[in-house]
């Protein structure tokens, strides 16, 4: 059985949120308890959700996702309902579980508008029924927009039918954006700046390189790869100009001055940031540099642990570059690999690696956590450009983008 | 401590050799035992090798394999010796252990003229040295040609010394051969032609593929990298002639029509062999395609089990090509991911896939295991070639090969 094999990050991520005494965990039990293999359960302490990856068919591998309830008390337990609410973040399906004895409540309103805000599909999973009594009727609001389902997870009543639900209304998310082909028409030729420093990893490409030259084949176009030393002949070289310029972001300086201007010029960070969906969200990160202040607390996070790709950049040269492009001194924090603070509230802003190391998942939470703690959050690629005064030219190729740049002249 | 994430085929492996009474286990033991921390253990049956991975210091990570006695006797006996001598072919460094009151046996002088042969380090560790009466004296015949040290693997005796002596007969292999950097001058261009079929994986580029860009890249070189479709336009749009022309095996035809005859052309199979320091064995070993019979037994190995790289090359086309080409019919065998055959002299000859899954050690030791039962082994680039009549062209960017074909005018 390849069930174990499937990575949780791919597995389909079903929230269970309600109120304590919901019957969150007998309604995994319930699902679980069937025909349903669980594969593996990570019990946390009490503040952390627990991971249960099973299969559901025809939906396929799942998480489930057993949180906190949404009526805890207390220091802790607010702690407890923040956590609950960072995992809407990661989640793909939401099963809203309430006591049907008692309807929705204001905490379950509040997490339903959350969930609707952020365009998750959801299911109001109305538990107990067994226990209602004949006379008494649910009342759901009106407009409610969202699926329910009156069921039993200490009898299974309905069991079955929510988990068919569940099945038709998730929908697989499409894959929207490309990496640069859809720039490039047949034959162009697309030319790729490599340096080859003590980072790069001994005789290979780092992903984003890879994608990159798979996806101008894929645009029956040719990529053509040097480092940054032979750019310049290498363009003379060409018997055609290039449609495009793509470069490490560490040299962008000296590539853009190598680069004429008829000829586009980005960054593989911009290419990745655009491909996973968060380009907007990063350039409009970047933009709080020019209203920084000493003292402001800048979070600068890592996504690998070993510092062995990524070289210094995060703990010397982006601090340096921060403090000269501002003029202001900053109060720097770290963190890498796994490790993301739980609470971003004290945060002025947030400058993240490109994140290769981790799934996209993990990259998207993180951006919508920053975003639901209204922290700007951009990655080192776009923060370079901005500090080397080229994120203007490096944005040119995607015009929606430039958009919102002519309202931030100072960019 | 870090000792545990050595993989195996990193480590410097110690092959112990010895008859039966020699005491390679108690050795092994000795070693082991001391301040040095046995981190694994792979125990097989009688008939297996035993592995164990530990440290020595300043040797670093090494495997010790206890091997089978050299004077097993019967069927069964035979079949050890055999996978003793086998083990030779992924040893670095050889201890041929004897009982030091018995002296050399016809057993040990085999396998010591073997070990200096194929030239690999190697001790004579004379154990048992407690038990040697005290007017006896071990006589070693003379110019056995590598250092012995008296030992007692019971009391310790010269245990320390042995370890030291290990460190000094190692020689890190100096990486002898660049994958087409030598072929290059700074500035020139390199082409690339790389299919994107179903075979290919998504997203990504093959290892020889990024391996190769890398090289050109320390050349101070360009890659220019296209399909097979696309290589017309894109040689007719560059503005200098490129150095040469690398392409995937299977559009060499292809390839080949489409690249001028002034541009040198070869395949990332050859590259990637001549890389290994396998290119000569492999050519040889085509050349017995011309001398196939109908019913000769040609072994098909590949690496992989899943077929999802290599699609159905080895099940399928290469048997067909073969057919095509010899115009007999053979009898076809296949072997896949880490099965390899232990008897390989029924064979007549064996193709073998890139081996772009198995370490760098394991392609070692199949080739030598081939050459050691005297069947001829190839590869899967090598017989495309040849079966399409370019592998001349396709070997003209190496001299000392191309020397070889004169003598082989079929080829």
């Amino acid at each position: 059985m390849s069930l174990n094999h499937t990575p949780n990050a791919e597995r389909v991520h079903i929230g269970i949120f309600g109120k304590r005494n919901a019957g969150k965990s007998s309604l995994i039990n319930a699902i679980t308890g069937q025909d349903l293999a669980v594969v593996s359960e990570v019990s946390g302490t009490t503040t952390d959700p627990v991971y249960k990856a099973m299969e559901i068919l025809p939906l396929g591998p799942v998480l489930l996702i057993d949180t906190p309830g949404l009526d805890d008390t207390g220091k802790l337990g607010e702690l407890r309902v923040h956590k609950s609410w960072q995992i809407l973040n990661k989640t793909d399906i939401a099963l809203l579980v309430i006591d049907e004895r008692q309807g929705i409540s204001p905490e379950d309103e509040a997490i339903l508008n959350r969930i609707a805000k952020k365009q998750i599909p959801c299911i109001i999973v109305m538990n107990k029924h067994d226990l209602m009594p004949e006379n008494q009727k649910v009342s759901l609001p009106e407009n409610i927009g969202f699926p329910a389902i009156e069921v039993s997870a200490s009898t299974g009543y309905h069991i079955p039918e929510l988990r068919e639900l569940l099945t038709s209304v998730y929908h697989v998310p499409e894959e929207k954006f490309r990496i640069v082909g859809d720039l490039l028409s047949p034959s162009d030729f697309a030319v790729l700046v490599v340096p080859i420093d003590k980072a790069a990893p001994k005789g290979r490409l780092i992903l984003p390189q890879q994608q990159t030259i798979r996806d101008i084949l894929e645009a029956d176009a040719t990529a053509i790869v040097c480092k940054e030393y032979e750019l310049r002949e290498t363009l003379e070289n060409l018997g055609k100009k290039p449609k495009i310029v793509i470069t490490d972001s560490q040299v962008f300086a000296k590539v853009s001055a190598d680069t004429p201007k008829d000829i586009l010029l980005t960054s593989f960070s911009i290419l990745m940031a655009r491909y996973k969906g968060n380009l907007e969200t990063l350039v409009k990160g970047v933009s709080i540099l020019d209203q920084l202040k000493d003292g402001d607390r800048v979070l600068i996070s890592e996504g690998c642990t070993h510092h062995r790709q990524c070289d210094d950049i995060g703990s010397v040269k982006i601090p340096r570059w921060v403090r000269n492009y501002t003029g202001v001194e900053p109060e720097f924090s770290y963190s890498s690999g796994t490790e993301f603070p739980e609470d971003l509230s004290s945060y002025r802003m947030i400058i993240h690696c490109g994140g290769c190391t981790l799934n996209e998942r993990e990259m998207k939470y993180r951006i919508a956590c920053s975003e639901d703690a209204g922290v700007p959050i951009t990655n080192y690629g776009i923060a370079i450009a901005c500090m080397q005064g080229i994120l203007r030219r490096s944005l040119e190729p995607f015009p929606s983008i430039s958009a919102y740049l002519e309202n931030h002249k100072d960019l």
